[in-house]
């Protein structure tokens, strides 16, 4: 069976996880390895590696499979202009590239995308290739308290207008109050601040309070870059001190949405999909 | 000479350099101390010592004196309601305090302010009173980079907009990318995390980039809660590795503003004072 689809691996677990999906499917796959950041686990399928820069690399690997579709998935570094290593198909397209490595991140991604759809290929998101990698709507594990919905509304709007300026996919909020913001350190580093706040006495609620909301960009390209959450995600809100995590239904992948809402139940937090537009 | 005004001081060197700056005006001031919070210090002026819930006590002192005006000034943990230990004027006042308690810092200080005015009291701010310990306009140390301009009209559109949360007096920005957005932990902590992520790796400019803008929220009342630099602030600027710093003309505080421009220049950070609605 010719593969179909071409995943582009960056790192972490996602990448396998989603290939599994896909073939469980009945749905072919290819997977190429960004050098460096995938990792060996994606040897188990058909495969080739690829370092950052090699887009001719790419587009000849894809195109000499008659693979018309393709799907970003996995962690990825924003990479630094001179590590890009650009290869004679990367190299034709710098004027391109350096366009888009300026600005934010989804403004970066979106020029990645346009790079591929410039060359006839289709680019698919996770949310085609394996829904089930995706947050689910409700009450996912525990139920999300009655008190704190005016916290999560207020925090969705917060996230929708950072959105405009291509920053914080998450934030921690409680009593109306914004109590971290995550722009470039990720969403592990600003649960880890939120804890220490709290030991050094600069937040101090009784007991648990608040929550992590955590969303795509309004307006952001879901084919790329998705929010996630994890283990780590989980065990960093309890280190915090919230009472759960609030994230948007299909728009935040989950490795194992099952094993999560099992965590969270045994961590006594709550794990809420919430969908359509801020309230 | 009676006092005709009273300084309610928080922590840290702003209340002692206050009361001299209003003396050297001809200003005659009585300091009320925050028990635990201002230095020792403020005993070389006229003065008598408060906890934080004494307000009854604290319009007596006032009164006592035939004081009708009051400034804040000094830095201030935010309390938790039960650390408050009311006096009777306290507890007489408790419907409203317990009102402005919840949401941001700004919410909470105009609420404060509203204390006092409800007592006859006129509440002014460090402009009136030491106008000289405010930012001032243009180059202080340095010069603005013509390249950093667009920069600096994007980090005062981002923090123009999280005002409405009652977040964010400072973003690191660099090359329109939101780099860092401080909450809860301080511009200091917020600078620190931006060092870190250039040794982890997560934000890699060459060089010296980006800047820190630091601003009062739109609407907020600029008697309570300026924003601040300080030495601390220019160190942390410059282990961030960026290129200078920004900050509202007439709107943060700068202890020593000639010291503050030579530490500056020695550093090689450029400190400007803009002013304005954002551009």
């Amino acid at each position: 069976m010719p593969a179909k689809v071409a995943l582009i691996c960056g790192g972490g677990a996602f990448p396998v996880v989603a290939a599994n999906a896909a073939q469980a499917r009945g749905e072919a796959v290819f997977l190429l390895g960004l050098r460096g950041i995938a990792g060996a686990e994606i040897e188990a399928f058909p495969h080739a590696w690829l370092g950052i820069g090699q887009l001719g690399r790419a587009f000849e690997e894809i195109g000499a499979r008659g693979i018309k579709t393709v799907c970003f998935i996995g962690g990825l570094k924003r990479p630094e202009f001179t590590e890009l290593r650009l290869d004679w198909g990367g190299i034709k397209r710098i004027p391109e590239i350096v366009k888009f490595l300026h600005g934010g991140d989804d403004h970066a991604l979106k020029g990645v995308i346009k790079l591929f759809e410039n060359q006839g290929l289709q680019v698919i998101g996770v949310d085609a290739l394996a829904p089930e990698l995706l947050a689910g709507q409700g009450d996912m594990a525990g139920k999300l308290p009655e008190t704190l919905a005016a916290d999560l509304a207020f925090a969705r709007h917060f996230l929708t207008d950072l959105s405009a300026y291509d920053c914080g996919q998450a934030a921690v909020v409680a009593n109306r109050r914004v109590i971290a913001v995550e722009a470039v350190e990720g969403t592990d580093s600003m649960l880890a601040r939120v804890a220490e706040l709290r030991e050094k006495g600069r937040w101090r609620p009784k007991g648990r309070a608040g929550l992590l909301v955590k969303a795509p960009k309004r307006g952001q390209d879901l084919r790329v870059d998705l929010p996630a959450i994890g283990p780590d995600t989980l065990r960093g809100a309890e280190k915090a001190g919230l009472r759960g995590i609030a994230v948007a239904a299909g728009g935040v992948l989950m490795l194992d949405r099952a094993a999560l809402a099992a965590q969270a139940e045994r961590a006594g937090l709550f794990l809420h999909g919430f969908v359509g537009e801020a309230p």
